[in-house]
């Protein structure tokens, strides 16, 4: 199977990103993870993104903060789909990273999920994936299943409580 | 190859999806387009998705204006990725379409691009779809030279004009 | 008289409906709640809502956060008068939500409140459901010169205070 | 069948409306319209507010720009449903009258559409009036229908175009 | 000397307006404060209002949150000058009260000041008063040029800190 | 009578604010208008403001667009009352010019009107004055009792139009 | 002298930066333009940066629009003083461009400014070059003085036209 | 050297203002700070800013919050390069403060930063400066070789902790 590359402008980022971690283990998904800024070490970014699909990378999930650059420098340098975690710090309320990672000019794509949203991030990472990967296609069926019946759950214990 | 799939939620919104269906038969991704209402068609919106990966989809483009629901009620019933594109309507400039978009809940991602961002919308899907078919990644590969060439040239005509 | 419907996409918002089945109690309208959501669990809320009406029920509160598709997809299934909350969620203050929910597209309008304005949708629904009862009518009415009485007593505690 | 009300700020806000008084019409809605201000004629608004039930009105919709008070101010007289019509006028594009309109605060709502949504105000308007009427109920599952047949049509217009 | 008025929607706009009354007592202006709403006791805000110059009134300050409509409802009943004062509340951080303060409709405007801006609404309603009170007009400048000396002195505690 | 004074800060804002010179001769009130920029003349800005008040004014209208700083310098130096229009440029809809005239630090006002709010901007200047003249609080009265009768005749003629 | 760069996203840029050309052509400032692109050229952007200081540059401006990451990516490979123009297109007002702009993580500032503000960034730049070029100090004081001259020409005109 | 001045709208912004004088230390750029308020103490603003070339230094940072007018207020007075940082306060996230800074009018620029971005001030202060500094260009280079540095070791320290 392919990997999955899960890039973060800092370390601070990590936190907001361990539910990528866990969506990954659960899905079976093989990952490299790296803090790699498109300002601070822009070489670096620049390296990791040119060599990602030769190296069996299959998609790279980047997050990062404010006037966030880092998923739209990586696809610059990559034809791998590219997913961006806006990520929201102390002004704005995630509203900077947001407009920075989604608002990207014809040509290079980055397929934007929510502000701190790595959860979905995950799945959509698995979701592209598992275009070529039939087993990972019924993983997320069944997490998806799951997921219907525990909210069929929780509808339950709400008419328990409301009797 | 896998098809891609591009749902519309109103048919007033077929001239910004014009780039689609260009790069579409430029990357030569069979492809087919709906009109199709999240608000006024859900069945139909339902009965596509929930069907869309066994009938030979592997990509899904959906496009809505306004409070833009297409997207994530497509991504409700099946687990091929799904973009969004938020489209700009009379009012609010695409914000409104943005967020209905691309703030979507944990567990059902919506891969979203800039307002009216078609061409991107149709690069990612060739992205993903790449993952299984080498010679679409080779014309990824070769799209993202010419566009450097492009600017390469744009460049060189400016250093004209500026003589 | 006929009932009223409370829908949550998510159990983490009941804290903000708690004030919706107060006002229920209150005013004597009988109800049913569920979780239930756009995207996890779309057929139930298909199901619940295509048969709303003549399962007895007069209209319909939706609440849900972020891309807050829920009551707009349970409009396009019923022709009921559905209310919409807006719930604030960790990022942009609610203001994904508000939009998501109330800049719905020509053919399914969502009657929309205020962003967490749970009092005010279990009001709206009795104002609705008043127009075919007229006790309840009367019950608004001493709501709505009790709440009167309220800011007036608050007066005079002002006036006390400020000697 | 009770009437409803249709109240506007300004004359200028007349082309916003027509749609409701086209809807109405169709659905066989009795209705009034008055040019009605809450800042210019507030005595003239709180005297229709206060008697619009007793006078035989069952819902009301205000029309207004900018800070738009008019439906909050007519709720404060009436227990009836009042539904707002934000509408976009030169700047910030109807931000200012959605705020101005959705954000009432609790015990006093106000029903609120999209920015100039008068479409979905006077349906949102005949779903109320139906819950006493199983006629107009029928009407609104017809509009319903065709609103679904005609995105259908739609959807075969675009298969004819795409051959 | 003409009275100022002080007005809120609520009685937990208090703390919010404390610095008003402080600076009143320091500028010695007599005042009435009320707490008055325009959606729960709009008779009485007429009422207020109506009568408020040839009470004795010279300017009147507004406070409210949200779907402020208290100032624009308040100015529609009187000639006065009247100060609004957006108040912030859990969500949007003021933005819609701000909005339905200030941007009244042409015919009744109302003096807006800073979300949450007692202290100015305050001094605003003495510099109008000013206009026909020359001992006023001294208060004021006294006010500024003490207001200037304490920066000075934090300059001067700025050196201190710095050396 | 006070004179009103209105600056701007440039001539291009001249046609938004020809409703005030319009209604400052309807209000008989004297006036003076300058262009005068917080940044390209700030000692004209400072002069003026510094002298206006033993100059003879009673109240100073400052208009400016994008970072609008006018009516801000201005107050700095004066404790005339200070109103604020902050004017709508090519870009950002206002927001910019109105954030930028409302949210006054503590200890320096400014009556800010709406956006382009040229026609509120002199009333209120109008009201401003009229503490010290009976005369214009007549004139004012008279406007209030005019702008209701014209809404009025308006609702006639729609009643007309709608028969 | 060093040398000022003006490096645009895109030719459509191109008529937005005509101002800095002429403004640069009355300081004398000698300057290289260039079409690069932070993510279709990203290889030249980092060669132009990197080089930069070397050859002969002081100041780099940059000019983007929607997510622009151009003026960041440059300051990623130079310790150069880098001056960010935001591009207003066609969604969002510039908002977008502004804040992919300024909110730069800590370590690599972008001296941005206004919203298509290429005359500010001729002159930003001009007054950095100033720093160690006497003559241009002296060039920039005398636009100031001209500047402020003109606002007084428009003033008088205007007592002109006010007679 | 020439010197670097501090300016801060009050001494409530000092702690934001920290980084600035620690960078400034690690630069060994010479530096004076003051409170000194556009609003407050507007004399010693434009004396300040008047003298500030010929006095020394080389580049001005202002920092202010809400309508933050210390920046442009500045620069209205001296040919030097003016760096504003945006203060975030109680209310507006920071946005207001932001508008008012960077949307300068034509002629007057301001060099803006993030919202409290004191860090970056200081090091376009210094980018600034270098232009006629080798040493501190050398320094520059420094900072940014260290910074890449850091984060190369905080990604080993991932790799580790992913093991």
């Amino acid at each position: 199977m392919k990997k999955a590359a899960v890039l973060m402008g800092s370390d601070s980022d990590l936190p907001v990103l361990e539910p990528v971690f866990k969506k990954f283990k659960d899905f079976g998904i093989p990952y490299e993870a790296h803090v790699m800024s498109a300002h601070r070490t822009p070489a670096a970014a620049c390296d990791f993104a040119s060599g990602a699909r030769k190296n069996g990378f299959g998609v790279i999930i980047a997050a990062a903060g404010k006037a966030a650059h880092l998923a739209g420098v990586v696809a610059a340098y990559t034809t791998l789909p590219v997913i961006g975690i806006p990520v929201k710090s102390s002004t704005l309320d995630g509203l900077d990273a947001l407009l920075s990672t989604v608002q990207m000019p014809a040509g290079i794509p980055v397929a934007t999920v929510a502000i701190d949203g790595a959860d979905n991030a995950a799945i959509l990472a698995a979701q592209i994936l598992s275009l070529c990967d039939d087993e990972l296609a019924e993983r997320l069926l069944k997490m998806k299943t799951d997921m219907t019946e525990q909210v069929i759950q929780k509808d339950k214990q709400l008419q328990e409580k409301l009797k």
